[in-house]
């Protein structure tokens, strides 16, 4: 079978959508638990930690799709690239989803205690997070080169107050002994929405590839922060 | 082209090649870094920390080559599932080489004080994960599913580690307010190494699923610990 057929391209179309659909649930579940955390939220905790079974389930159907349009169309050039990077972004879409239930998981224990903090970089760390995310399926979808580059920029912002939230949490930690169990999560809730930028970037960076069948991947190492 | 051609298997048995040199890497980065805040051997740090650019030329590479592979011979069946597990394996390798990264970072900031308590469980935790990254590539080139088995068991013992370790410091932070800020990199720490845990039980599971197209990812969900 040949991949401009029309039959190609409308299960490329199906590829793209059950992306976005994947996207769409981890946004929503990282939202959820930021919030849970924010509002102290016992409720949306535990919603984000009773299963990502959506989430599973399409991570195993979409690679299902990968496999078989590999199988069946051989295509080549910007489509091969295009359904390897699926492969990669639905990896870092279910780590996102995994990445959430570690939100919760803190979250639960930093419920026990009282509110170290009004909480103002995190929830920014967690709002940078999912508009990277989204920009970085839209830029997939889209096959838009410019707004992943976008994406690459945004990351030092993330990086940027996930050192800033160390700081300031170090120092409760020190100058208020009764903060240091929950203010250790809200360090690790910080780490853990890094890692979500970190996907968003991995994403971004496999559609600059796939575009323009560039490797970005490795050449910002030398100007970034290591 | 043929996918039997002899080419073809010369080919495959080079992309193996270079992922397991690629491992190799990765963990002898890992091992440095856990040895350098083991031992507190500042060079050992430094030298991680100088830089991974063999790892992200091998990571380059390996894409093309697995690119290069689906393009040319149009592979079916457990070779088309070797080669796409071939691009999630490198993608797991890449970040593992990035955590080895992390961890130099947070024992740059323990170098700064005096040790907190000998170092046990972190040291077995870094041996575990290097025991289960290497069995998990070895696996994928022997196409071992009992050993990728295997694998996804030792998981628990270090998601068991990782619990113990922040128990322990955090009772430590609680007690010996002078230990904060190293014991928090310390915590830091372990949850990198438990990442690296994570990434070869992802290949593992990548193995069992080329080996015998049985997707194992989403069915331990409910038996693990959320």
């Amino acid at each position: 079978m040949d991949q401009s057929t029309p039959h190609f391209q409308e299960e490329l179309a199906a590829l793209s959508a059950r992306l976005l659909e994947m996207g769409g649930l981890a946004e929503e579940r990282l939202q959820t638990a930021v919030h849970g955390l924010v509002a102290r939220d016992a409720d949306a905790t535990d919603r984000v930690l009773a299963g990502d079974e959506p989430i599973n389930q399409l991570h195993i159907e979409i690679d299902g799709r990968c496999l078989r349009l590999l199988a069946l169309y051989q295509p080549m050039a910007t489509d091969l690239r295009a359904i390897v990077a699926a492969v990669k972004i639905n990896s870092d879409l279910e780590r996102v989803g995994d990445l959430a239930v570690n939100i919760a998981e803190a979250t639960k224990r930093c419920l026990m205690h009282p509110p170290v903090k009004p909480l103002v970089d995190i929830p920014t760390m967690g709002r940078i997070a999912q508009t990277m995310l989204r920009d970085a399926l839209d830029a997939y979808v889209r096959r838009d080169q410019e707004l992943a580059q976008r994406v690459l920029e945004e990351d030092d912002r993330l990086d940027e107050l996930k050192s800033q939230v160390f700081r300031e949490l170090l120092t409760y930690m020190l100058q208020t002994p009764g903060t240091i169990a929950p203010a250790l999560d809200l360090v690790l809730v910080s780490r853990h929405l890094e890692r979500v930028g970190d996907h968003a970037t991995n994403i971004a960076e496999d559609v600059i590839f796939m575009v323009s069948a560039l490797d970005v991947r490795h050449h910002q190492a030398s100007d970034g922060a290591a």
